[in-house]
């Protein structure tokens, strides 16, 4: 945790967007959500690109470049298998996930690529009605607009804690 | 929970809104937390049309439209009087709550009327200090606009979990 | 608690700002929450202006106006000398933050000095991974323009419990 402090800590210049991918990409950040919580994970999917890479680490891992993560689907097949796996199987005691994020941080915009970064809480409830804090950390997202729909073609979700309840069954 | 899985999710479409009534309902929803938490109750009915529903309900009752809850207001002197009794007979163990929503997301805008979700956490503090997740859920509302000011003609509040405190006392 | 309920509650009108200061604001209520989460403490300072006020204190103290807090820093350098030696002495179980804010109400805009109101939770995640709610609260800021960017010249962090951890390391 030791760093050189620098001299003079620069505050960053907020990047220039136009305001129908800004919107579009809170957009989706909203609706990628509400889509898991509210029990519509069909969606889920459809919030990526086709060729993408949606992973789940931890944050240790992800400072010190272990890319490895708890989840690993790279397109969007794996995404929908997924799906379909906890539609059918089911084996896993009931629960439901409720996110909720800050503002979306846009760090850069490069050849229609939008790098970007948003905190996220997730409480989960289990089927007996207990609440508990789930997951902390934020989402670390490449963008890209196809057509007016802004769409991941990768979501790194970096969990500020390395520790996992048993099964990560839902997508954070 | 098993459901056919949809051979193309679609991703829906943001619903056209005036920015000036985007702005209004962004206002809304901040105002209505920020009263709450910051002990502004006598605000709280103000939030309302003068007909208007507000409900607290679990989220599998509302999921299977049992549209009881566990609160029932249905017109704004219900809700005066709610604020009455908990600023006057004031016998419950003080304590706070703190908001913090994610985005509105707007459903449609039909007749004037506006169908939005919000999701929410409530961490509320106990008098010794002692802090926990409250209740996590959304608010399903139907906002309209008198004048220049957007207020709820029906806020649901759909709570993730079943079980309640002893006492909902302060609305949600 | 008891009050006397006023007749007419009215619902706050929304201050006129212009567009551009009103982005800044947001996005510097965005860095300073992903500074001090992402661990870039060293930016922490600079979302201050040099002669500035910074306080941590519980909700009773400030609603009381005994405003001693247990932070107190006024001016840019003590907020370095904070960071210096958070980086430097580190002493205290790693650990860190995960702030989720709501959206940023105005409250006046004034001979260009802006006040505001901002919802806060903090999860902190510890060391052995484990996370728990804490703290809950407001800011409570006073923000002015330097040229493009928005600083804080006061932000009075009003924490709704009066608990505090055997110390608080990090800002909140």
């Amino acid at each position: 945790m030791s760093k050189t402090v620098p001299a003079v800590a620069p505050v960053a210049k907020s990047v220039e967007v136009p305001a129908a991918v800004r919107d579009a990409i809170a957009q989706l950040q909203m609706e990628y959500v509400h889509a898991i919580d509210n029990d519509e994970l069909e969606r889920w999917p459809q919030f990526f690109t086709e060729k993408c890479l949606y992973q789940i680490m931890p944050r240790a891992d992800y400072d010190q470049k272990r890319l490895i993560g708890v989840w690993f689907c790279d397109n969007r097949g794996m995404l929908e298998d997924r799906v379909s796996s906890i539609r059918e199987v089911n084996v896993y005691e009931p629960h439901v996930y409720r996110h909720v994020i800050g503002p979306t941080e846009i760090l850069e915009m490069k050849d229609g690529v939008c790098r970007a970064q948003t905190s996220y809480l997730v409480v989960r409830t289990m089927h007996d009605g207990e609440m508990h804090v789930f997951s902390a950390g934020r989402y670390v997202d490449e963008i890209v607009m196809e057509g007016d729909t802004a769409r991941f073609k990768k979501r790194m979700v970096v969990t500020d804690s390395w520790r996992y309840d048993t099964l990560v069954v839902i997508p954070i």
